[in-house]
């Protein structure tokens, strides 16, 4: 019964971490090397790599080196499979809500 | 830099493991108790609830004991947080394609 998809364990698993997150908010306004992120971030540069790394293998930064220089950008990943994964999450407690609503007026009818 | 959700923390933790994903599917249908989930997931009675224990946390489950018997229901969380989360990182990636855009019809425009 347990479906696997690599793909959400990556997704959700990457965004679980607030500074991940905020790696991705950073990059949606320009890309940026490893070492001004560890600076934005206040983090070593090791610590700030583990990271990116996380974000890299779940598809949603990539990254290139340039000489010296690591660059960070926003990867093309649009999280649609996430957002399906919570609509249908929200569509069926909905449903659940519903089914509530109709037995709690068939036991009031009851009455 | 860093903008701290614990909310958001929890509940992307809690969606990251196909087994919890699969819990949350199968009390969709219906409530059930911990004995039926292990069996229907064929895992150990202290492996669901490890597992339950993490979307209870998340605001994901609630259970209830009667008896001798601890059943489990959807909570009533229903990750707006996080879709809204997703929605905005959909389109800073929409806004960074149209920039990117942008900036090719610029190149070509002075070629």
């Amino acid at each position: 019964m347990v479906q696997y998809s690599p793909q959400l364990d990556s997704a959700f698993s990457a965004l679980a971490d607030p500074t991940r997150r905020g790696i991705l908010e950073r990059l949606g306004r320009s890309d940026a090397p490893i070492s001004e992120l560890a600076e934005d971030f206040e983090m070593t540069l090791t610590g700030v790599k583990k990271h990116v790394q996380v974000l890299e293998a779940a598809g949603l930064v990539t990254t290139e080196k340039v000489g010296r220089v690591r660059n960070c950008r926003l990867g093309t990943r649009r999280l649609d499979h996430e957002a399906a994964w919570i609509a249908a999450h929200r569509r069926m407690l909905e449903a659940r809500l519903n089914r509530l609503g109709e037995f709690l007026e068939r036991t009031r009818g009851n009455k």
